[in-house]
């Protein structure tokens, strides 16, 4: 995998985070010395040297003068994470989406996700455009504008851009599966295929089971296709229970699954690669339940490995594997893609149906830029810059928020899911009182299909920390102390 | 209209081109002489001559050398049109689209328009890219992406790109109407901008009026969202039967009606401003049913204005006019756009349910493009070259095709209707053959959700005419008449 190693003082950082993380060492312990480490690992100074700079960077080391390097007090490794709810099972069946009662709330809820420079960005879910490589990205859509054949302007119809589909099945094998070009088919964005895959696998009425919190936008494609949600219990390391899900297909037609097993929104869980092969061979294949696999957020782990896709598992061709660029390279691309497997047909066709292609110049600049083969040494900058962003926010929480406070350590991805020791807080009071002070985030609630959720948030930590959003996760503290 | 009048050489081309065309001057009658004309309308000898050389452009006029311009053989006029199909009543109500049957025949149709460049392309319904402005516009997109602020890779949540509202905002008033920025709210192509009004106006098994024949497109998104069509006949001059309106509403409950007034596809038809009037005001206000206008082809006119919208009879907010670019700048950008009236609330939700956002940077390029002015003088372009080249083909229709067949004379827009005298014919076969030939045709059963017009063919006319077309012409009126 050669995408994954990165440079070798990086590496020596991740194996001391790991050590960290997995409290090894332990806040106030002395890390070995470069002298030691040198030793150790059969590396130069310079390279010691560098993998500390990143520690200290992260937060996660400092350095006392004359005495060495120290694990810093990791203020967000004493809260404990969130439990997985217990959802009462008569509640989980048959629960028609209905979010137009609240439709006003959640409108409202995404209109503060606006880009609005002067708030504090913790409600939307997109990394800072300083983390982006804007500038190389816009000068291959440049370059595609200037040199396209006329042709390129033509409708790209269905399965979309070769060159990218080209790309992507070259990339496959890092999630371990394998495509050819023809089974991949290019959509507007992520939120495209997952669209399309619902059309495809579902009719309206049918039942569809997700996890639960789940990314709002799934809870709104569903209620806008006349779907009902079946929601399980997921936990914030393992993700979706399966026992719950075996429960409810003995009793429930269920028509499809929903879910986002690597790095879910909001919880950053990552479903054990055992589990995927359980959900995908054991459980789904002899039913013949199509997976809707949401990837979006998959190459932005913590660790040192990609996880595989549950696609991996997939001998029947019922995972969907849906995913785009949105998260980390450019959202205001709208370049996504489905790889549906024995769905390619009637996706393809819907694909058409919907919006008749995918704009050209876009996938071309993605194509070109994926080619040059600038993209993985962008994702490695951007994990570890994400990684940091993200323990920057959780020691702020474990700082300033009530005594009881949770919040989740993800796997990857970038958000953070924070529950409110009092069970009967409303985080959407907190949003409204949020947004006077400037501060922008996502109420719990909207992660529900019943408005479950109510004393969490969702603070999305792609923005590099400074004294503002201390500022501002102290405020969110106070407010949520009331 | 400042963007309607062009050049005055213009004018007067088209004002002998009405009487041509109205045959008040007959194929061999002289036209008027250049001395004539000057002293006729006040005009220089080269304005006169540039008129001429128009009109010999279009194929219209011939010189005779020392004698001067004579109306040449119109051989199209010769051709009648087809007559409005008089379906059984009892045939049109509840009819559940069901392409499924045909799926497969509707794909490898599909599949036929996809751009290859050795075909003669009578298939797809887009301009030849020659005649668009690639050069200029693609400038406008590589301007963005170089100079876009980094704020501009974010999602562009709906209702869209504003300064591209701007300029459509500040365009409505051509088409007979008026609107705030904020009431547009921008798509991934007309095609969405349709799916979006279908989904906020009905549920799943309700019953939406359209015309026949109509464009695939809008037949495949009814079935994909699980409506019924009733099809109502439409006349080649005048649009749909009113009459067949208001009598399919005293016995079927229709939630939209979906019409392209201005130049429907296949036939080119445009509704008189009285019907329009009628339509919106008389027929369904009072009813409070939504019309879903696609107004895609309308900057496209023959004549010398442009028609007004529905949209301009609108009180009650019940049109939900749709178009997009891909006619007349750009198809490969999937830009469009969807003036919603009172269901601005839901499509707006439901387009970010669909697709989230619409890809920034082409809305970026178009409406600088927009800003710049070329674009009136680009269509004053097109829209003379296209008109020349239906006439073209019309002609080579009217030489080659078996005695009996009839063509459409189209209002705007750039595709021909054509129908073989014997109504057994079968034109699946004649695409089919046609395509063996490397001749693309769109076979007439597409048009319909019963597979009705199977005797018709279309003839899209986007692209400038030549020996090889016409060629082409000769081969399908030999293979239609065996």
């Amino acid at each position: 995998m050669p995408n994954v190693a990165g440079h070798l003082y990086e590496q020596v950082a991740d194996s001391i985070a790991e050590m960290i993380e997995g409290r090894v060492l332990r806040p106030g312990d002395r890390v070995p010395s470069v002298r030691k480490l040198m030793a150790q690992r059969g590396i130069s100074r310079s390279t010691a040297m560098q993998a500390f700079q990143i520690l200290e960077g992260r937060g996660m080391v400092e350095a006392r003068p004359q005495s060495g390097y120290y694990v810093k007090p990791q203020a967000a490794h004493f809260l404990p994470e969130p439990e997985q709810a217990h959802h009462h099972p008569h509640h989980d069946e048959y629960e028609h989406v209905e979010l137009e009662g609240t439709a006003a709330s959640v409108a409202a809820v995404l209109e503060s996700f606006r880009y609005h420079p002067e708030n504090v960005p913790f409600g939307v879910a997109t990394p800072a455009t300083e983390l982006l490589p804007n500038r190389a990205l816009n000068h291959c859509l440049a370059h595609a504008a200037r040199t396209a054949p006329e042709s390129a302007n033509q409708y790209d119809f269905p399965p979309g851009y070769a060159e990218l589909r080209r790309q992507l099945a070259q990339r496959a094998p890092d999630a371990g599966y394998q495509v050819a070009m023809e089974e991949i088919v290019t959509t507007c964005g992520c939120m495209e295929g997952l669209n399309l895959a619902l059309r495809a696998t579902c009719r309206p009425g049918d039942s569809v089971a997700i996890e639960s919190p789940t990314y709002h936008g799934l809870l709104q494609a569903l209620e806008s296709l006349g779907l009902r949600a079946v929601e399980l219990p997921t936990h914030p390391k393992t993700g979706v229970s399966l026992e719950a899900l075996e429960a409810t297909l003995r009793k429930t037609k269920i028509s499809a699954c929903l879910f986002t097993p690597t790095f879910n929104n909001p919880l950053g869980s990552c479903m054990p690669e055992e589990s995927r092969r359980v959900l995908v061979q054991d459980i789904l294949a002899p039913r013949s339940i199509p997976l809707i696999e949401d990837e979006i957020y998959a190459d932005l782990y913590h660790g040192s490995e990609r996880p595989k896709a549950c696609k991996a598992f997939d001998r029947e061709g019922l995972v969907l594997l849906c995913s785009s660029f949105s998260k980390n390279l450019a959202p205001g691309y709208r370049v996504g893609w489905i790889v549906p497997g024995r769905f390619q047909q009637p996706v393809q066709l819907l694909k058409f149906m919907n919006t008749l292609a995918t704009t050209t110049h876009v996938q071309a600049a993605v194509a070109e830029f994926l080619q040059s083969g600038a993209f993985d040494q962008h994702l490695r900058r951007l994990r570890r810059a994400l990684r940091e962003q993200v323990q920057r926010v959780s020691n702020a929480v474990a700082e300033f928020f009530p005594a009881g406070t949770r919040v989740t350590r993800p796997a990857g991805g970038f958000v953070l899911w924070v529950e409110l020791p009092d069970p009967a807080s409303d985080t959407r009071e907190l949003h409204r009182a949020a947004l006077r002070q400037g501060i922008s985030i996502a109420p719990g609630h909207i992660f529900s299909a019943r408005g479950r959720h109510g004393n969490f948030l969702r603070l999305s930590c792609g923005h590099p920390w400074n004294a503002r959003m201390e500022e501002a996760v102290e405020t969110l503290g106070r407010l949520a102390g009331r």
